[in-house]
C-alpha cells in the first residue's frame, strides 16, 4: 500500500499556505505529504546585465535544502563552498518553468527571484517547489499591483509540476522518497492544467522505457497536474 | 512604544515548538516575536579526528539564513561559495554554548550537530537559536535513550540566551530589528536560569559604556534568561 | 534551407573517429556537422567510496568546452574556479546515460570516466558527446579484454542521442546553433536503436507544447537515433 | 610562577615600535611578551559602496598569522583558499574597535585598513593587535596631516585591549599560550584608559562564571588597559 | 635511440595546421611528435582596467590540459575549482612571450587571448604552445586586417620555443615525456630565428649544471628554434 | 646613482639574522637593502602520499607577502581565496632550489617546509627568500641533530640566489623595486658559490637579449652569489 493510503495515480495530501513570510513580496509554504518547502518571491527593480535597456523582465530561482531536511544529515552547501550539480539542475528547472509562466516583456525591467528552501524532504521536492513557486509569484505580482508599482499584472500561464515513476511495473504519481529510491523510471513533468507541457524530464533509473509506458506516465502526470492547478487557483482566489 | 506593547525589560512572545522535523533526532522551532528559527539536532556515532580514541563526544553548530528571511533579500551563501564572517561568528558562539550545556565526556564518542536555520529574521536570531538549540539537544538525547542507544543522558546545564541593548539611554532586552539598528550598545548574553554566565559579548555600537550600564544590561539579561529557561523546562516537561 | 542542405528530419553529416588519443583506454572524436567533441574513456581499478566492497563498478562523465569552441570566447571554467550549472547538468546526463549502457555489476570494481571535451560547438554538443561516449566506452572495454584484464565484456545496451526541436512550427532533428537559438521547443533524447528510451528532456523555450507535438518529436528523434546506432555499430565492427 | 616572573594582574613586558614599515602610512610592531604582531595602517581615498556620497569615512581590519607563528605549523590560509572562522571573528573585532576610536564623519571619504599580521604567537594576539592598531592608526593620520592631505586629525578615543582569564580560580591578566589553554574562563576586553568599555567578550571555557568573577576580571582588565594606553601615549608623544 | 629515430639535436616531426577552428579569429593545431595542442587567438575590442585610456593593447594566454591528454588521467581543473601552479606558470610564460612578439602600442586598445589546450601530451607542451601561438596570433591579426578593422598589422617579432635537456650527459633538444622524466637538466628556451632570447628557464632537476653545459643547451636550442621559425614562416606564407 | 651608493655589480647591504622565531625548528630574517623576509623551516615526520614507503624525504616551500609589504596595499590572498600565479611561480622556484640543496634520500621520511613571508618588499624578494631559506634549512637540520632525532645531517649543497637585470644597457645585480620596474631584461639566478647553476630564469621585459648580454648577466650574478654564500657560511659558523 502507498503512503497516505492512496492509489497509484493519487497525489499525497497537498497544502499550499500563502503569506508565510512577512518580508517577501510573495511567499507560500507548499506540502506534498511530508515534503515541505518554503518559497519566497523577491522583486528587485533591476535586470541582469544581458537584459539591460531591453525593457523586458527576468525570473530566476534558487533552491536549497536545510541540512537535516533529509533522512540523514546532508552537508551544508554554504559550508562546503559550492552547490552540488543536483541543486544547480533543480534551480535551473524551476527558473525555466517560472519564466514560462509569465509574459517577461510585460513584466518590465524587474527581476523576480524565487527562493525554494526545503524544510523537510520526502520525495518530489523539485515538483513541490514549482507548484508553490507559481503561487508565490502571483502573490508578489498582486503585491506590486496593490502598492501601485505596477498597474496591470502581466499575462500569466498557471502551471504546476508532479513526479511520476514506474514502480514494480506500475505507473505512480507523486512518489515519496522510498518509492523514488526503488523506481525503475523517474519522470518530472511541468505542465498547465489543460495539458500543455512546459518541461518533461524522464530518466530510466533501472530499466529503459518504451513509448507506451511514457504515454502512461504522461497521462498520470497531466491528470495530477490538473488537480494541482485547481488547488493553486483555490488558494489564489 | 516597543513592539508587542511590552516594557523595556520584557521579552517578545516566545514560542518553542518541539518535533518540527520528522527526520532529525531532535528538533524545535523557536520564535521570539517575528524571529523564527528551525533548529535540528543530528547525532552521528563518530567524533572529529582530534578527539578520536579519547572517548569523549563533541557538539558543533551551523547557522544559516534563508535568503528572504531578511527585510531585503540577502545573497545565498551556498551560491556565493562562502559563509560570511557574521555567520561563522554566530555558529561558533552557538557551538561553544551548547558544549557548555552538556558533559562531553559522558556523551561518549558521538557528535551532535545543531543546525540553526533562520526562516524569518527580526533581531535576536543568534539568541533565539541558542535558546531553541538547548531544547533540540535535549530531545535528541532523550531519543537516543528511548531507542536504547544510550542508557543514561549525560549531565546537562540548562541555558538560554537573550540580546540586551541600550536605546536612547534605556536598557532594553530582546531587541527587534528596528531597535537593534539604532542601539548604542549591543550585548548578547548566554546564561543559566540561576545567573551563571556562559558567554557575554557586549559591543559599543555608537557609544562607549561604563560598568554601571553593563551592570544594568546584565541585570536585565539574566532576568529574561530566567524566563526563557522556565519556558524551555515547560516544553521539555 | 537547413545547413548541409538537409530535410527537417535529417541529421547533419556524422563522423565517428575512434582511437584519437594514444593514452586513453578508449577514445573517439565525434562530429555532428561543425560540432566536434573528443571523448576519452579512462579506466581505473577502484570505485567511489559508496560502492566499495560491493563488487559492482561505476561509470561517470565530465564535460567541458574549450574557451573558443563557442562563437565568442567563453570564460575558462578552470580559471573561474567553478563549473557552470549547464556543465554540471550535461555531465550528469552523460553519466546517467552511460550507466544505462552497461551492466555495472558485471563490470566489477572498476570506474570508467568519460571525458567529453568540446573542441568546436555548433549545437547538439551533449547529444554528440553521448553518441561518441558509447563508442569510447566499448573501445575501452575491448582494450581491457585484449590486455587480459577482463575475460568477458559486460552486457552492453547500444545507445545514442540526438536533439530535436520545433522551429517555425516544424519538428526538426539535430539542430545547429542558429536553429537551436530560435527553437520554440528543445528536446534531447537518449535511446536505443530499437526505440527504448533512456532519457528524454523536453523544454518549452518559447511555446508550450502538446502531446501531439511531443509525439512528433519522439518519432523524429527515435528515427535519427536508429541511424546513429547504426553508425556506431559500423565503426565498432 | 607566571612567565616573566609577574603577578596575577601584571602584564608581560609590552613593547610598541612605531615606523617598522617604510611603505605604510602608519605602522607599529607590538610585543606582549613573546607575542609579536606587525600592524600597518593603509589609507585609501575612497570608501566602500554603502558609504559613497555620504561624506563619512571607514575603518576596517584584516588579521593573519604566519604559518609558523604557532607552536606547530598552521596551514596557510591563502593556500587553503579561505580564512577560518577564528580569523574572521578576530578581524571583525579589531575593525569594530578601531571604528570606535575615531570620529568617522570627521575622517572624510577615506578608508583606513589595519593589517595585523602575527609574526610570533604566544597568547593574546587579538588584544596585542588592537593595542598596536591604535598606534598605527594615529601615526597614519599624522602622516596625512603632515603631508597636507588633511588639515585636522579627527577626534580620537585612545583605547587598548587585554585578555583576562581565570586559571585555577585566580583572575589573571594577559595570559600566555600555556595559561590560555588551561583557563576556565577567557575574556577579552577593549576599553579606554578611563574605564569606558568598547567591547567585552567573555567565554566559559571549562566553568561557568558568576557576576562576582566577572567583576574581578573587569577590574583586572581595566587596570591593565590603563597601563597600555599610557604606553601608547608615551610612544605617540 | 631517440623517438622518431632522430639525433640528439633534432626536433620531432613538427606540424602546424592553421585554421582548425571556425569561430576563432586565428587558430592553429601544433604537433611536436605525439604532443598535440590546439591554439586559438580571440580578439576583443577592450583592454584590462590598468590599460584603459592609454591607447595600448594587451596580449594574454591561458593554458589547459584535457584530463586524458596525459598518460594517466589528470583531474580536471574546472572540477577541482582551481588551476595548478604549473598551469599558472605556463600560461604566464606564454603570455609574456606573445607580448614580446608584438608592438602592443600599435595594436591599439584591443586584447588578444591565446588559448592553448593540450589534446595529447608527450613532453614539450609549453614550447609547442608558444610555437603554435605565434601562428594563431598572426592569423588573427590578418583576419582583423582583411575585415578592415585594422589598417596595418603591428610590427611583429617572429619567435618560437623549444625544450632542451641533458640526458645521460648528452644535450638533447625537444624531449619527449620519457626523456623529460629522466633528464638531469631541463631548459625551456623562447627565441627568435636569429638568436635573440625572449625567455630562458633552466632547472637542475637532478644535477647542477655549469656554464659550459648551459652554452651547449643554448646552442642546441637556438638552432632548433631557427627551424621552428622557418616552419612558421612557411605556414604563414 | 644606485641605491646605497653602490656600483652596477654590487649587492645591497645583506643581513642574515638566524633564530628570529622561537617556535620553528629553523628560522632566519633576511634583508637585501629594504627587502625584508622572514623564513622559517618546519619539520614534520611524514612525507606526501607519493613518497610514502620510499624512505626518501621532501622539501617544499610557501611564499606570501604581507598586504602592506608593497608600496601600495596588495589584497590579502587569504581574503581573496586564492594565491596569485606569481606567488605559485615563486614558491615552486624556492621549493625546487631547496630540494637541490639537500640529499633527499639521506633526509629520511621527513618533510621540511620553508615559509618565506615578505615583511617589506623592495625588489628581489624571491632571491632573498632562497638565500635566507638555505640558512633556515641548515639550522633546522642542526636542531634535529642536536635533539638526537637525526644522527647525521644529510649532504648539503650551499646555494644562494640573486636578481640581475639590464638597465639602460648596463648589467646590474640585485635590483631594487625602482630599477626592476624599468629593467629591459630581468634574470633570476640560483647557484652555488663555485658557479654551478641550480636555476636560471631570464625574461626579456622590454628588449630581447643576445648571448653576449646573457653571459654578462651570468658573470655578474655568479660573482654576487659567491658573496652571498660566503655571508651564509659566516652566519652558519
Amino acid at each position: 500500500m502507498r503512503s497516505f493510503q492512496r492509489g497509484a495515480l493519487d497525489l499525497r495530501p497537498v497544502t499550499l499556505t500563502p503569506g508565510v513570510n512577512r518580508h517577501a513580496e510573495g511567499s507560500t509554504q507548499v506540502e506534498f505529504g511530508h515534503t515541505r518547502v518554503i518559497v519566497t518571491c523577491s522583486i528587485e527593480e533591476r535586470v541582469p546585465p544581458h537584459l539591460m535597456g531591453k525593457g523586458t523582465g527576468w525570473v530566476t530561482a534558487e533552491y536549497g535544502m536545510l541540512p537535516r531536511s533529509t533522512h540523514t544529515r546532508t552537508q551544508r552547501e554554504a559550508a562546503k563552498g559550492k552547490q552540488t550539480g543536483r541543486t544547480m539542475e533543480i534551480q535551473r528547472l524551476i527558473g525555466r518553468s517560472m519564466r514560462a509562466a509569465i509574459d517577461l516583456a510585460a513584466l518590465g525591467p524587474r527581476t523576480l527571484t524565487l527562493d525554494c528552501d526545503v524544510i523537510q524532504a520526502d520525495g518530489g521536492t523539485r515538483t513541490a517547489s514549482i507548484t508553490g513557486a507559481y503561487v508565490a509569484l502571483v502573490m508578489a505580482l498582486r503585491n506590486l499591483q496593490s502598492r501601485g508599482v505596477m498597474s496591470k499584472i502581466p499575462s500569466l500561464t498557471p502551471l504546476a509540476a508532479v513526479s511520476v515513476g514506474v514502480v514494480n511495473g506500475e505507473v505512480r504519481v507523486d512518489l515519496d522518497y522510498e518509492e523514488d529510491s526503488s523506481a525503475d523510471v523517474d519522470l518530472n513533468l511541468v505542465a498547465t492544467g489543460d495539458g500543455r507541457i512546459v518541461e518533461v524530464q524522464g530518466t530510466a533509473e533501472h530499466k529503459l522505457f518504451d513509448r507506451k509506458l511514457l504515454d502512461g506516465m504522461l497521462d498520470g502526470g497531466l491528470a495530477a497536474i490538473q488537480q494541482l492547478t485547481a488547488a493553486q487557483a483555490k488558494v489564489l482566489g
